[in-house]
């Protein structure tokens, strides 16, 4: 069994012709590959029912070059003015700058690209160079009624940046990446909201070098999108890191905004608390766009302790003995680990091929000891932060992990994570070029829920044969959790997997799983917002949305909010 | 000079007749009595330059019997209908009913009940039964454009409760008290809003026995009015607890809410995480009745260990370094105290005086070693949490203190703080009585204006002769904390303490204070809502209140919506 599969399959690790589809569908470098160890490998051919002849052409590699189409939906005359305001060396309106500024990484924008498809782009990319230029673009836009969306990192995996009525998108990485304040006093980092995650977090671990600072810092947060996303993108999308659980959501991060809406500009209040009304800080997160223009956000910094990290891993019998001790650890009142990941059963023995585990002398001592492939979860995750409390911590989960019959596995399945979390996405493409499906839906669920969240999806999911499902939990609250679905499968066309997709969606919401974690909404989750939140918190937003956005401009059709 | 003041005035210890205007005004419980100290005193009349004759004789007692005057706003055709909804025993016209209602603790509501003035009161007073009389109430008021306002402990120091346009008030602490789930597998509480804080907190605390719970848990949450204050004010008004720094604001602890406003209902999701667009639940916090009826809430609650807390105290040799020395401690990374408290010289030495500090041999050793009166500052608090955790803190925080050159004074002072926390309150009464004015105002700040911030008011304030000023900060975060300025003087008229606090609230705002940390802002500090959130967030907060309540009868001019 284990030699059967030990083909390797004709991988593609070219780096894609410039003006090419592929070149901006490609997750993360452009030289940068990773491709499933053969023991993943042989999962998805068992699993999926391929040979050895179904890995011998990569196909649709999206290799054709963007052609030029027109523009559909203004003027030579306004695209005089925007230019006039950037400058021409900030404006652009060839097919292919306008495509890679509306795409995401969501498996219909990838399907799409691969067949060629141009569509939902915008007539103009700008780079703006400052605020004073975000204001002018903004009211302009206001005054003609021209659809006005921004993009930074393009890690969207729900159509957060397509552009179905046209009109022009900013590019928020190219000028708007400056550093307006760092606050050592407050612990605070005022930054613009281009700034990409590797040149923020790197600024603040040098900070004693670059801001003289007493100490290095840490932002906290680290999606596995890090490399490929922006400050403001993380905040703008309510977006989570792998270490949120001790350092929180974006959304906990954010301590003031500043906006330019189509009806007014703003500061929110930096406060660290007030009792002055609803926040319109609060009310700015997560509004994707659809309210206005972010130009500059303070964030949280943290001191920087990476003496101090410790990772551990478990194995637990069940899932549900799994979650019931990271239940434990959540509750503990000792603090939380920065990351915590608990594996079902079906993600823990891809771990073990994937971190060479499988068959291993540990692997056998777990099946003497009734942790058997099949049932066992895996749970990892460190502790940082100060060093005592990192310690003390560290006592505590393991004192929880091996009182609910939890073996100690070592940090060894956390270092073997930690190597490859940011390079993982490269296997997605690497799969998609054989005609293997890979994508993710997520959900937040209260403990209580976590259980049949997890089963009722899993049977659902599992009724189309041929379906690799991986869930994980990774986001740990007192008062719950997230599941992670993660979905291998063959290509299917966009209707099919739309038709697969919104199948799984109802299950998660039906079965009190939220619409969203911590991906977003965009236009793919928006034709369920309503049902989700209900008519009157739906107007609610609706209200907001004509506060700031009478002419329905911005980021059009984004959250549900304003017809596409 | 000790002996000097060592005459004792006669303080009133009556419990106010039923039906009077002292019976109102009065704080907490009619048989409780709290009289300032000798050593309080003497400091009171020195600074006050007051001699034993001021304190003969108690004046403006309020023992007058409040008289019925008729309602003003609506018909008695109105007021049957009311009174079908909920039934005649819970349905009260009488004025001293509808005063009570709408009094609270402000300054200013005291100035009045003393003087016998009956003004900015309901025309009717109902007792929900439950959320069906709820929908019921605010559907009729919509309906007919009656004014609605809810109370539940009447604490209120902002002016929260008032009635300039007469309608009905809503009495939630007699029916709206039920406990609707105790969920210990997700952590949380859903209970209606009226529940009084010692109900909700001894329920908590006893869990094993009432719930079958695992174990005992707590809110979390005492605000100084904890025993005269209810759940659901705590979270409509943003209030904040004496443990706030370990346990979170109000705002922090509420997990989902259910309302019924004129234009539908909902509850919002419960969910421990979500990024689907902007919060409703965020939305709602500390909206002061001025969009809808609180019928329910769902609150984090914790594990309880009354074993695990660990007082501790501090003397610094000036304010600079005791608040360099808390923001170490908020920084640490190691958690928060839960309770935490910088007192500034003047506060010092009254708590000095007050804890029978002063004089001993503890004070002698303390100015041996240059800790002087007149600038030296008390700093205390307590950890607690998981035991292990706890001590953990505890040991960093001594480590912190004496670091930064603090005096360790052991738990003595916190513990002598802990017993008088919630009976200080009554001192209020007990001055007012012979013509001493208690008042307080505070503000949130990040720590790089704390100490402007504490000097201008400080010497803004001074410059009215006569006046005592203690300040505290008692609320910490990473970014900054709070400023809590305590004012005693001689009492002014009405026209003149409003002066005396516009002119305070606007030195605070131009220094960088927020316009409330945890008071909230009801109609005391509406006025100065707009200046200090700026037309267009002003503009946003219209905006929810036009979609909530487009007859503007929620709470009208609380919050500055709705013009009074």
């Amino acid at each position: 069994m284990t030699n059967k599969h030990q083909w390797s399959p004709p991988w593609v690790e070219k780096v894609p012709e410039p003006g090419t589809f592929r070149s901006i569908f490609k997750w993360g470098a452009g030289d940068t590959f990773k491709h499933p160890n053969p023991g993943f490998l042989q999962i998805i051919a068992k699993e999926l029912g391929l040979v050895e002849g179904d890995f011998k052409q990569p196909a649709f590699l999206g290799e054709k070059i963007v052609e030029n189409r027109p523009c559909i939906s203004f003027s030579q005359k306004d695209a005089a003015l925007f230019e006039s305001i950037v400058g021409p060396e900030n404006c652009f309106s060839d097919t292919y700058a306008r495509l890679k500024s509306a795409t995401g990484k969501s498996m219909e924008d990838i399907l799409n690209l691969r067949a060629g498809k141009t569509q939902n782009i915008p007539d103009l990319v700008l780079h703006p160079k400052n605020r004073a230029d975000i204001e002018k673009i903004v009211r302009l836009c206001h005054e003609k009624k021209i659809p006005l969306h921004v993009t930074a990192g393009g890690s969207s995996v729900t159509q957060g940046l397509a552009c179905p009525k046209g009109g022009v998108t900013l590019v928020m990485t190219t000028h708007m990446t400056r550093v307006l304040e760092f606050n050592e006093t407050n612990q605070t980092i005022t930054v613009e909201p281009g700034l990409m995650g590797p040149a923020y977090e790197d600024m603040l671990n040098q900070a004693r070098e670059i801001f003289n600072a007493e100490r290095p810092y840490t932002g906290g947060h680290f999606p596995q999108s890090f490399e490929f996303s922006s400050v403001g993108g993380w905040v703008v999308t309510l977006g989570s890191g792998q270490a949120s659980s001790y350092y929180g959501d974006a959304g906990d991060l954010v301590v003031a905004q500043d906006y330019v809406t189509p009806t007014g500009d703003f500061k929110t209040l930096d406060f660290p608390a007030t009792a002055t009304g609803p926040k319109i800080n609060d009310i700015m997160k997560g509004s994707e766009g659809c309210f206005g223009v972010l130009t500059a956000l303070t964030l949280k910094i943290f001191p920087y302790f990476p003496e101090a990290v410790r990772p551990f891993a478990f194995m637990f019998r069940t899932f549900a003995d799994a979650i019931f001790a990271v239940r434990q650890i959540s509750r503990s009142g000792c603090g939380m680990p920065s990351v915590l990941r608990v594996s079902d059963p079906e993600e823990t023995d891809i771990a073990m091929k994937m971190y060479g585990l499988e068959g291993t002398l540990p692997d056998r001592f777990m099946s003497l000891k009734g942790l058997k492939p099949g049932s066992r979860c895996l749970v990892m995750g460190r502790t940082e932060g100060e060093p005592s409390f990192s310690k003390n911590l560290f006592r505590q989960v393991k004192k929880i992990g091996k009182s609910n019959k939890g073996l100690y596995l070592t940090g060894y399945p956390m270092k073997k994570w930690q190597a490859g979390r940011f390079s993982d996405p490269y296997m997605r493409d690497s799969l998609n070029d054989f005609g293997v499906l890979i994508d993710t839906l997520e959900a937040a669920v209260t403990w209580d829920h976590v259980e049949d969240l997890y089963k009722g999806v899993r049977s659902h999911v599992k009724k189309t044969p041929g379906m690799i499902l991986m869930t994980h939990a990774s986001h740990f609250y007192t008062q719950g959790t997230n599941l992670y679905f993660i979905f291998i499968t063959k290509m299917m066309t966009l209707d099919e997997f739309k038709a697969f997709q919104t199948g799984v969606i109802e299950k998660i919401t039906a079965l009190h799983g939220s619409l969203s974690h911590h991906h977003g909404v965009g236009r793919m989750l928006a034709p369920f917002l309503e049902t989700h939140l209900g008519k009157k918190q739906m107007d609610v937003l609706r209200a907001l949305k004509r506060e700031f956005d009478p002419h329905n401009i911005m980021n059009p059709g984004a959250l549900g909010l304003g017809r596409q």
